[in-house]
């Protein structure tokens, strides 16, 4: 077992006050410090560390780690705290390692489309760095979070179908280990078959295996031109068909986002647009001028051809700002049918030709359990969505309903051929759900955290607990 | 240490005894038989096993696994024998399993692109089964391998610059772990953030975590139309700035590989060209048919800016089949150049904008230490390339250069930033080089190998020896 709390607490007190005479106002030990820490986009109850540490730099970060190595103590390393699944909590105490004193770009190497930076660096300040040089950082996945976070989590996001996720994007990293030594796992080449994948092995890990102290990061040149594009379905099928067949005829699709109607519903009142409320295909197209028109042209041809209707494009920046602003805010929006209540984002990944299906399935179950609204949206090209759950935190039954939900879903998903998490993470939310999806692998990845973590000081308690 | 084999000989005849009681026919131990699986295309010298077992399927492979190791008897996976740095040899002994018997296509979901086969089937054989389907799985490492051998070396090849590696393109995979359990590392959603990345970990392992036994991958839409282009240059750097400008577009290139003068000669003589023995880039744009016409125009005008010269381009598939099965041959064409001699095919990865200070580097110190010809091909959009030396195996003095030339060239290579090894992995022959690149990142990767195979029986003194 992960050992409790209470038999950890004297290493952990002796560790704070190593901690606080090295590193004086670097750490920080206040309640609010705290719980900003643990309070992250989650419907889990936030669990603050017993104290925050700033490092500077990735010494000071193999510091820490063999200080809290020699007194048991936790570590868990903070990006932005927009993750969703009770990552940055910190069950058994221990120092909460906020990584956004390091946060700069170290290195941009334009001929070879890479840079390398600090983890706490978040995307939309890299690409604010990035932009004279003409190239993007393009994993987005929603929230501003920090690159760091990014990796721990696998994240991807909107515009996973055509650039990858973390997994894809990562050719390096820097990370101290549980024992405090610094290991860098790759190199700036572009393949590599020199021995195990630890880049992919920590990218996803959760900080249960190290810190993440920089990272080497692919980009890819800005795009000439963008088109974006809505089209409206009279049902969830018919979307999904319009997108089996985009990806089936390799239509370079940059993004392709489904909204439910009750989505549409969402971000109709809290954006101010008036979007018919159907089910509806948001896309954009990535190209030269004449590429992104044809692209736009093509998925027109789909559309149609399955039951599409009042297809638009547009390359106009404004517009397809305003569009990607909307679907940006649909969490909020979806938040906003609801005042008063907790939000709890779903998030399943199924084979493409289960989607309909599975969303259409999805919507039915809310309905049935008198959880609706339930607004649904998906980054569709990789058949992952995510149904929103509106929760009052006062109504016992209404999270019990939840909790049947929960299970409900995640449960279809395995049996569809999919996963629990298509790029939220397992954190503390879903190891319950790990364990039917991937079961006998459990024990093999226990092996490895105990191999690397011979005591369990890394973000104890996430993805799985210990036999 | 490993333990040598005579410390394990006593296991070993004991578990052959049970094998051979249990499998009759399907171990084989016979000098032929042993010799055929040690064989490989590599100029380390074979040591084949005790003996070899054919499986017919997952229950068989675990069950063998199990025996093994209640005798502590290394498992040496076999799949085609292509593979170049000695991963199919037995130093310490023990049994070759040769996957060649679990070779089907266990499934193919052409609406989710994806397909799961056995892994000892080939990708020629694969591609074979999909024409039907219109679908195809893009990773071609020259040779004619297994999709398991193929794994298991993180394989990648020509169109690796599109298409990405093994480990983009596996999304699953059942193991047989050195215990005799079996475990699937995955789904079949397209990403997934659920736990570590085991399937990331076990491609790229050489058979030292566990035996693959069945593989999830994603298929490609064939494409509508295909060209294939040819253009000359002065010199080297010149034929490496049109290959970076090229990337740099964002052209999507299928394929980008460069030849030096040397390899054009070679290649001449072997299958009867008359390309003009300078520096060729040969191409491969994948499309629509007006999409690989552009394509192609777009690659002339960069050629022309950087000073190339008879750029010519076809969709006629004879001519495709004709160029691009010259480049395959490549290596025998090499061969040919020095009969008697061994070839030793040199395999490093550098960041684009040192590829082509690398390729003349290698060229020049080639002719230094009196190894020309040494001809030289990349696969020069990822920044890989291959230096092919040909070497006398009785001329000591000839080897004793070669090692120097070897030694040389990989610290050229991790000092430019790159990897010694893009796609061949390290295997018996390049654990030095690995221990320079990437040093203290070792110890974790013992202590991963340690956690998963404790009694060190699968493919052992591959990758690393242990402490």
């Amino acid at each position: 077992m992960d050992g409790d709390h209470s038999t950890r607490s004297d290493g952990i007190a002796t560790a704070l006050s190593v901690l606080g005479q090295r590193f004086g106002p670097q750490m920080l030990t206040g309640r609010d410090a705290r719980m900003h820490r643990a309070h992250s986009a989650t419907w889990l109850a936030p669990e603050p560390a017993d104290a925050v540490l700033l490092p500077q730099n990735t010494n000071e970060v193999a510091e820490i780690v063999k200080i809290c190595g020699t007194y048991n103590t936790p570590i868990i390393p903070f990006g932005t705290g927009t993750s969703l699944e009770g990552h940055v909590n910190a069950p058994l105490g221990g120092v909460s390692l906020d990584m956004s004193q390091m946060a700069s770009v170290l290195q941009v190497n334009a001929e070879d489309l890479d840079c390398t930076v600090q983890p706490g660096i978040t995307r939309k300040a890299l690409n604010e760095d990035l932009r004279a040089t003409g190239l993007f950082f393009p994993i987005d996945p929603g929230a501003d979070a920090s690159i760091g976070g990014m990796a721990a989590t696998r994240a991807s996001g909107t515009n996973a179908v055509r650039y990858g996720t973390m997994k894809d994007v990562v050719m390096d990293l820097q990370v101290v280990l549980a024992n405090g030594e610094i290991i860098r796992t790759g190199t700036r080449a572009k393949k590599s078959s020199a021995g195990y994948d630890l880049t992919r092995l920590f990218v996803g890990s959760e900080g249960t295996l190290g810190v993440i102290t920089e990272l080497t990061l692919k980009l890819f040149g800005m795009p000439e031109a963008m088109s974006a594009a809505t089209c409206q379905f009279k049902s969830v099928e018919a979307a999904c068909e319009a997108v089996i067949a985009t990806i089936q005829y390799g239509l370079p699709v940059a993004r392709i986002e489904l909204l439910d109607a009750a989505m549409v519903g969402a971000v109709n009142a809290y954006s101010n647009l008036s979007l018919p409320e159907n089910p509806l295909l948001l896309l954009e197209f990535h190209g030269s001028e004449a590429g992104v028109a044809e692209q736009a042209q093509a998925f027109g041809s789909i559309a149609e051809d399955t039951g599409g209707q009042d297809f638009q494009w547009t390359t106009k920046p404004e517009d397809r700002t305003k569009l990607w602003q909307a679907r940006h805010d649909a969490y909020w929006a979806a938040r906003a049918l609801k005042p008063g209540t907790e939000g709890i984002s779903t998030d399943v990944c199924v084979p493409i030709s289960k989607l309909a299906e599975a969303v259409q399935a999805a919507a039915n179950k809310a309905a049935e359990l008198n959880l609706a609204p339930a607004p649904i949206l998906g980054h569709v090209g990789d058949g992952n969505f995510h149904v929103l759950l509106l929760v009052d935190p006062n109504d016992k039954d209404e999270q019990a309903r939840a909790k049947t939900f929960l299970d409900w879903l995640y449960d279809a998903a395995i049996s569809a051929g999919g996963t629990c998490t298509g790029e939220h993470g397992i954190g503390q939310g879903k190891q319950h759900y790990l364990r039917k999806e991937l079961g006998p692998a459990l024990e093999p990845m226990r092996a490895i955290k105990t191999a690397l973590d011979p005591d369990n000081i890394m973000n104890p308690g996430k993805i799985f607990t210990l036999g």
